[in-house]
């Protein structure tokens, strides 16, 4: 009896991966539209004030329009990763839950940089919460390898293909926020540049070589 | 290999239809629920007050039946658009995750109605954040045709017929915004007739010439 | 060529029933999830100001269960209902919208009874509101069975049965709402009791004859 | 013609479980979001004062934690217990409605324990919640093994082995709030270890001889 065996008699048989995916997708659009909550300005302004409060909600909409990015590229790598899982055992089920703990935190720190961009403090904490989630999903990406669970990137390197997209990311993100800390909030959002570099080697690194049919 | 073959390449392979649409139904549930939030009364009246408060709620009422219609007929798009996409790139899925960001932005406009009704910039970024979910709902359908994708209109114009409804009322709301910015708010709601002509129109413009079996 | 089928023909064809209802649930699991948000007492209370803080929840929570009650019954009606209709017209998915629409405008009136209780008209508004859905899902009954799309009863009522729960739930919350108008709120209450006689009789009336195979 | 069967006919058939599970995870995902909402700093403070109000988060963070464990846990043991309930009458689907009003609540409690952890009443206003789910949960257990409709446990106590985990969690639940109400709520944590002994007792006791064959 193997440990993946004891594992799967612990949660009692199958995992019930539709239930997962629908809890999880409800996370992330909970997530999602939480962050229109930020966005909002006083009842009682009137005529050229309420014309200077909405002015002044760019940063706010800026921050929304961040995080929305964010959050949905995490979702597009979660459908990406659990559509190539072939088994799933209860270990993976509970990382997911870890991972959705992290996602259905962030409207917090999107908040903390909505509301107090000025202060560099905020961009380490969101940088923290988003590496955290890109950590677990990795970590989702190295159980499910070792089990032989995961289907093998069609490119170059079809195992560490999968690891390419949160190393990649959590790098720019450290950066952003190693600039804002080291006290140059405003020059954070060149590290973005980093990601056409990035994004161009990461691509060529998962291409395929051969011609997929057109289904 | 053509540019397409590569961007499904890109993704991975084929798209998860089931969880795409289950975070877009997530998100439009959402957007619909949290307008219910721009109606409350301040928890310390009484009496002739409170029923004061109650009647002053009329335009945060008439507000969120508007905003629900909005987010109810994109969502009736959304659906109709998403039934008929045979083949689904990648590049659609990243295409209506922009689509939802500016559906879960609406609450803001909404709530700006809500509360500055008596503004007219109110009505412009309303109107702009509606048209926005129409170009890109245009895009989609663009993008589908030029792949092939997308099932023809059963009318005179199939290829078209598609682009009918997104036109007709993002026409609607710029007149609305319109009238509106001009200098009469109170007149802009008059805009609304236009839809009587234009859905019928509309309608006989994508009509069916043979007679559809009932199932 | 009927009437029937120009309205199917509008709608581009078959209705895809699952989004329809996915977005249904999402819509009556927000509105049951956010009634709690009513539940809460000051942040600056301590010691015995925030027992009595708390042990003044009372109707608060009262209310939730009886709001929780309420969006939970017409969420077994609706499930109830979807269930047992055969084809689904475009025209009932928009009926499905208003009703929606009054569903996800629930927490409102919930709101305003848990904390403006001792007024008599928060009891109107909470009984307009909510015999407003049943209204709904009566046109939507009364539609499907014009069309035959909707199963039979198995009881000596075959058609007329399937009015039973919305007009008996109605006729308790009008006379809820009118006991509480005509100056008795206190006593309103004791209208549930009606509910007693109401869902005996009701039950008989739609009750099989024939004994179901367990399956 | 026996209890259930009539049970059934009120129901009007089968339940639609699919919509059942779709609702239920509607409830514990936003439940699980809403949490990140008491998570907040002013939005006025600036400098060494953002940096305390940050530090300053530490009990609510702990208690989001603490509380997303709570209710994952308690999804856990709902994907579990639906996974093997082979029929299911309307009484479970009326039961599972109580629970998920058990669940819908807990942001209360939660939200309780972060702002106001000095008052031992908080702990045992939670800790009633917690286990009121329990409680429910064993309810839905006893009824569907009444009526044989739950696949038994693989280890030495097929019918009992179901019950291990609500009355353990219970159990460290019921201890903890003593614990905090008889004048230590910061020593009620230490309560969580009582988990270590208490999961590994469970686990031996659910434990299958057989080797499962992998699927």
């Amino acid at each position: 009896m193997t440990e993946g065996d004891e594992d799967d008699a612990d949660a009692g048989g199958e995992v019930d991966l539709g239930r997962v995916l629908a809890l999880s997708d409800g996370v992330f659009a909970i997530a999602l539209t939480l962050l229109v909550l930020d966005i909002r300005i006083p009842d009682e302004v009137h005529g050229a004030d309420f014309l200077r409060a909405l002015s002044g909600l760019e940063p706010a909409i800026a921050g929304y329009l961040i995080s929305y990015l964010v959050i949905g590229v995490l979702w597009l790598a979660h459908h990406r990763l659990f559509r190539e899982l072939r088994v799933r055992h209860a270990r993976i089920m509970s990382l997911n839950m870890v991972l959705l703990a992290l996602v259905a935190l962030l409207p917090f720190p999107s908040s903390l940089l909505a509301k107090h961009g000025d202060e560099s403090v905020s961009y380490a904490v969101y940088a923290a919460n988003v590496v955290a989630v890109f950590a677990v999903q990795t970590l989702i990406i190295a159980v499910s390898q070792r089990n032989g669970d995961l289907t093998p990137k069609p490119g170059r390197f079809p195992r560490f293909g999968w690891y390419l997209q949160p190393i990649t990311a959590s790098f720019v993100f450290v950066v952003w926020a190693v600039v804002a800390v080291s006290g140059h909030p405003g020059q954070a959002n060149y590290a973005w540049w980093l990601l056409v570099p990035l994004v161009l080697v990461s691509r060529r690194l998962n291409q395929s070589k051969q011609v997929l049919p057109q289904h």
